[in-house]
């Protein structure tokens, strides 16, 4: 038994910092850093990925919607052709300052609004997957299990990487629940540990009806917009390593 | 003799339109793609590009302030730190996306107030200059002859390309009269063509009190966001090869 | 019989231009000035304020969508509190510089996507009838008839000024047909004015598929953002008064 | 003796947060609302005038330069025309969602580089004054003592509150020492609240030099942006106390 251990990092923008990078990036296998559109900036990016680096942990682009204010989570109606320019821009700016860092990308995931639409959306899907096949087609495609996302990219020929969400509540379909709904995002690390566990070891979860999920993910997110982040996906990792579980990037 | 005639191109932002880039592909042989920052956006960059390659015509990343709503014209205080890493990120965005095109990048070139204030500030131009050897050492750097943007390319062994406008006027030590000054952008088609055939064949120019200035320029600069840029472009080059000239970009 | 005859204004944004102002507003009666989230900008604003002042034409409040790369035409996910906030914020912003410039707000008129969720979507309605209730009751708010808007507008006890667009065909549902559809956008003069007369001397306008559709509108909205906006408006206008409608703003 | 106790407030953006304002809002008598230019959203800045409003603190606006990610401290060259339009679009904006929420405002105090601009640059210093007397010459313009602010204020009328950084260290010219002086920024509690009560008491403060300054302060800025920013405006509030001060709004 193995998987990766994710994290969204480098989402400070100028004088606003969010996440403690550093606190996370000491657990975590791959992190996906934002890009400038919903959260990041030139400065930040730079930084974030000397750190990354500096941890051996593997890098990943983090496109979103253009919407700063909104922080990526606003579903937003744009074009397929919009989509594929901003997630192929934000692809470039990311591997080009890795690059200058020494450092090769391994991955790209949407972030927020744009994962859940892709998630679904079919044309959405695959404008993301062709941004991605038309920068590098050898990059892993990070989302959530059988969804539209892995679909487009088993169609674009992309090694697709399922993820899971210890800390996001699931609906009986399968998808995450809403973030403003009541109990979507979980906080709790003693229920945090176990569901991280369970969805590897036993490869399931429980949906917030009870249903029982059966989930084939290799990869699990540590979200880092929480004061105590860094803590508790140290406690994932030695929960995971704990049940025998091995922590390592999909590559290695 | 020989020169290099360039444009900034790609200078458009979602519903707003600037210059008519695919009339002065027609003429130039180097063109400038705004990179998002203080114009252009994602998919303009990509539209732009794709339109530069179907005129064979070479590409460089124009990178600016991060000022849209002043079009990268206002001087803002960075610290060259900040320079460096966005002149890194914009050349990453448009290189990635060239690259996509089947492009190869040939050379950058600053925007507007970051290329005023890096043709006297040395730490400036260092930043920027650093930014280019750091992604590729191998690009070419545009910039204004004996200007601390050419010092600061020699000291990081960068080939530097001297730029000449024939359409604004030069102050008598050699710099451009600040463009909100009467009289700082010519428009007169009349005058623009023999400015820009003597620069290049007797390698001199008028400054605005009459004094002659000895110019060594390898490129010049015609402006695009003017109503007939298009036309002056064309004239241009016809005026140039007319007077023996042979119009080539760089590399050539 | 009469009618106001409405454009949308002040949509330019620094260097970049859209629009003829001046020469709407040398036919229309009420115009609606954006406010810097889709388009416009601090300066832009006070200008068109006065310029429309000078043509004794009626200003109103155009708030949209915080999104300039998207001129506010695409639909974004906010929640009912945050469409509230930022409508309530542009309404002051434009108020408040209207003021300054000694003119009094007559009406608000959301834009873009903003408008198209507002004439279905009853919450999303009736924050923005909330928003303009909370700044000044006597305000008008436009929008489309028998809309969400329109119930919304009711529920606030603000008067309600429904309005027809001459130049945009209608679904059977008298629905706008979406922007991005073939024939969505009539641009021939010579459609466009027996249109926007029978709308007001007949109540009626042809759907696309034929169906005639009874529209009670007391607006006409011309377009400004095509290159012959402003002959177009003088058509309209002259259409009108030729077929004995009176062409005056609401409030006349 | 007294003396109004003032920090700057809503200065967090969409998912952002900056400062623990409403601890802050228990010690101050004047809070002055960024509008959304390089700090605050509208939402943050409804939110924030509803807080000031039920901890019976006074409001003012904020206006900054257009530059977010600089958090409108970097330098901007624009324009006398550009700034005062900005300052009146972002007054504008804090008053009229202030009147909407039943509050008048106070004051107008300029940020971050428009602050230290204004202190020495005259025309600034007038376009901003202008601003603020054509909005409503009724309202105090908050700044530096002895400064082209302080001198544009007389000459529009305006009544001038001088202001003093008990916890930013001065220049022998009396000047703030730049934010990236090492020293510039005072976070020892046990020297700032003394500093605070000598400015007010004995009106001199020393510079970094040792020259003893003579100060006529009126009001007292304490920053928010520091983790404990509320503990020590309490601790700056019970020194002055202690010392016989009276710490109220200017207007009371």
């Amino acid at each position: 038994m193995r998987v990766d251990l994710n994290a969204d990092i480098g989402e400070s923008f100028g004088a606003y910092t969010i996440g403690d990078d550093a606190a996370l990036l000491r657990s975590v296998t791959s992190a996906s850093v934002a890009a400038g559109f919903h959260a990041g900036d030139p400065s930040v990016l730079r930084r974030t990925i000397r750190l990354a680096k500096a941890h051996g942990v593997q890098i990943g682009a983090h496109p979103g919607f253009p919407d700063l204010a909104g922080f990526g989570r606003r579903a937003m109606h744009v074009t397929t052709a919009e989509a594929e320019d901003f997630v192929l821009y934000q692809i470039a700016a990311v591997a080009g300052i890795a690059r200058v860092e020494g450092v090769a990308l391994q991955h790209v995931k949407p972030h927020g609004a744009l994962y859940n639409l892709a998630a679904k959306d079919d044309q959405l899907a695959a404008a993301i997957a062709h941004a991605v096949q038309l920068f590098d087609a050898s990059l892993l495609l990070f989302g959530p299990p059988a969804s539209a996302l892995q679909r487009a990219a088993a169609a674009a020929r992309l090694r697709f990487v399922p993820e899971g969400f210890a800390d996001r509540a699931y609906a009986p379909d399968g998808s995450l629940a809403p973030r403003g709904d009541a109990g979507a995002v979980i906080d709790d690390e003693r229920r945090i540990v176990p569901r991280a566990v369970g969805m590897i070891v036993e490869r399931q979860c429980r949906a917030t009806d009870g249903t029982v999920l059966n989930l084939a993910v290799e990869t699990l997110c540590v979200h880092g917009d929480t004061p105590c982040a860094g803590r508790l996906a140290a406690a994932v990792r030695a929960g995971l390593e704990a049940a025998g579980v091995r922590v390592a990037h999909p590559g290695s």
